[in-house]
């Protein structure tokens, strides 16, 4: 195919249609820009940097490659036609990302590597992901970050925290930063609520080996919040579900969990959105109760990388304090999708619930599409693949591309 | 009087209350955190970790000396009851905040002092500022922080930017590194809509001087947007009011300005805020199409400190694209506050029109509190000063303690 024309804008709207992009010709444009950042590099690199999933990048990588914009020389990089493009239509130069190096853009110091070293020995216990349960658990550096901006923003010491889900191991982090940084007793326990047993299980013994005070309660947040945890706490930690019903459902538990004064704080991880779920992510936070105080796109990173995102978004809360909305501000009317305070959620919850697409998978022996957990197919990758094909019993699978949790 | 126990966390609510704070208890207990991190320091020092306007810090200080757990020994202090009242009370360590020092917690590099001298040399020239347009012009370092933040995040190269408003020389920032970059020319002068004569002079002038091509337009943004700027740029920047009419404004003005694609690039700077009044910003920026991508605390410094507050959150936005909404999302009811595209805005606008208290002055002479701007007492507090008190002829004043613009 003849290279596109490096004056012909219009291939990022043609490459946006092709790959189903949310982020419109505005994300290829993104893309293109990380490449000339960061590449030739890795296409792990290049989602980062343009904080797509790697199916994504995937995705656009071989349109691009089509329209004669991208090379594989050395990874992923810009061809002739592709450097002129991005100069000439793009009008990018050759400026390095005024990016602090010392923090990694994140603002904050540290960790130091002691302490992600002690963190890295407890996860290593840590029992088989569940990716049923959209479990994703972040780096150790990651959840040693989280801690550190929860010290730095006042919300470790002297507080009553609860974790929300933490496949992320971020109450041993938080354990571990408060102990280094020898921090006076908390007020009470670090609380976590876990739905996993085995989780909930070497939560529990890590907190043990390095001697801290962690209590860890077996809980589905589908379940009403139990009585003795509402408003009895001051900070709130969770990195729920990426679905829409998920952060609903997780941030309205966490509301319950929290005093009713105005200036509790809240730590929402989540992957990153296109615009306008963004958007909806946002007006979900602000129905249950809590300003954005702070948002940091590119702060976590999680282990592998893949279908969740290989960057996720940061997010600090405050509670608003129903007592303390400006004059004449009416309470927000809930939308009826907002989980009930005093009822089980039946409702939809993990990607795969929401979202059967981001779960189909096409076998590399006989081509046949087979979605996860349905018409008899096993509900993870990993198991089928153990028991191969149910149509031609090979092993190989091929997730569909474009498609995202 | 006797220093309050230091067992009682009352004394919190008790402060809120006796400085009117919209914080509450916790923006008490958030100052007393910046005293034990920062103190003994200067006010201003205090004021900017806690994020506070200076005059809301003065009145915290006052109200917590009275209750004995504040000194002045070298400048703003902790008591020996006020030592023990946050080890004890409040559970504070000694642990220093985990900031990063290279980038000050913004995570971007430079500016490097070249760039700040010769935007320094040009911001020399500014006119005085009009406090009544809520003038007031942030550092150098910020405005080049702001444009690197740009130059990061795509919004620089290859970009049509437009600026509302440009108090904060933001223009010429963005000419400088893109200079300094060495980027290929912009697809469009980057534009500037400013209402004040003289700033727009200043502006264009300065450009003259550093070879710039930069489009100033003088224009009232309470005027609906010339037809020939509208759907016409990529990015916006902009600095407005910190009122929320202000916001709501510049914001509806800034939406028209831009191209309706998904993916355009907005970067909001405001104000600090408390959690409720937060919420409502967030929402006015939700109401004008933009999500939220990045939202940095403290990311602003202005010339002087006072009466705005002495740091300022940038906001990064992107346009949703009212094409691109998901499926079943319907638009949101816009509230009827929002401004109309075709019509002259004639409501409130700036910290005077819609908070009068915030401009309320005592004379140290005979006590009488004036209100700049109402029976015949002068606009600012510079021709009040400039005038004497009407009623003694004093011109000594004090701005009324508490109040907020």
């Amino acid at each position: 195919m003849t290279p596109s024309d490096p004056a012909d804008k219009d291939v990022l709207a043609r490459v946006a249609t092709a790959t189903n992009l949310r982020e419109g010709a505005e994300g290829v444009a993104t893309f293109l820009r990380a490449v000339k950042r960061e590449g030739p590099a890795a296409l792990n690199q290049i989602a980062r940097a343009a904080r797509l999933p790697v199916p994504v990048a995937s995705a656009l990588r071989r349109e691009l490659e089509t329209e004669g914009l991208l090379t594989r020389r050395g990874g992923v990089g810009l061809s002739e036609a592709g450097g002129r493009f991005v100069a000439e239509t793009l009008g990018l130069g050759d400026a390095l990302a005024p990016h602090c190096e010392a923090c990694g853009g994140t603002g904050l110091a540290g960790p130091d590597a002691r302490l992600v070293d002690r963190l890295s020995a407890l996860l290593a216990n840590a029992p088989k992901v569940d990716v049923t349960l959209d479990q994703a658990p972040c780096t150790a550096a990651t959840a040693l970050r989280r801690a550190l901006l929860m010290l730095e923003t006042g919300a470790l010491e002297g507080r009553r925290i609860l974790v929300l889900g933490d496949d992320d191991s971020v109450s041993l982090a938080l354990c571990l930063v408060a102990e280094a940084a020898g921090l006076p007793p908390l007020p009470a326990p670090i609380t976590v609520l876990e739905v996993d047993a085995d989780w909930a299980a070497y939560l529990e013994a890590a907190a043990g080996e390095i001697g801290a005070d962690l209590r860890v309660i077996r809980h589905d947040l589908r379940e009403p919040l139990p009585a003795d945890l509402r408003q009895a706490f001051d900070v709130i930690e969770t990195d729920p579900p990426y679905t829409l019903e998920g952060a609903r459902l997780f941030l309205a538990r966490a509301a319950q969990a929290l005093v009713p004064d105005t200036g509790t704080l809240g730590f929402l991880s989540f992957g990153a959105q296109a615009p306008a779920w963004q958007a909806r992510l946002l007006a979900a936070v602000a129905e249950a109760g809590f300003a954005v105080t702070g948002l940091y796109p590119g702060f976590n990173r999680y282990q592998g990388a893949g279908l969740l995102g290989s960057t996720g978004q940061m997010l600090t809360l405050a509670g608003t304090g129903a007592a303390d909305r400006p004059a004449g501000e009416d309470q927000t009317e809930a939308e009826t999708s907002t989980p009930d305070a005093e009822a089980r959620y039946a409702g939809p919850l993990y990607t795969f619930d929401v979202n059967p697409r981001a779960r189909r998978y096409r076998c590399a022996g006989c081509g046949v599409v087979h979605s996860l957990g349905e018409d008899g197919v096993p509900a993870t990758i990993e198991a089928l693949k153990a028991g191969g094909c149910p149509a031609c019993g090979a092993t190989l699978f091929k997730r569909q591309s474009g498609d995202r949790g």
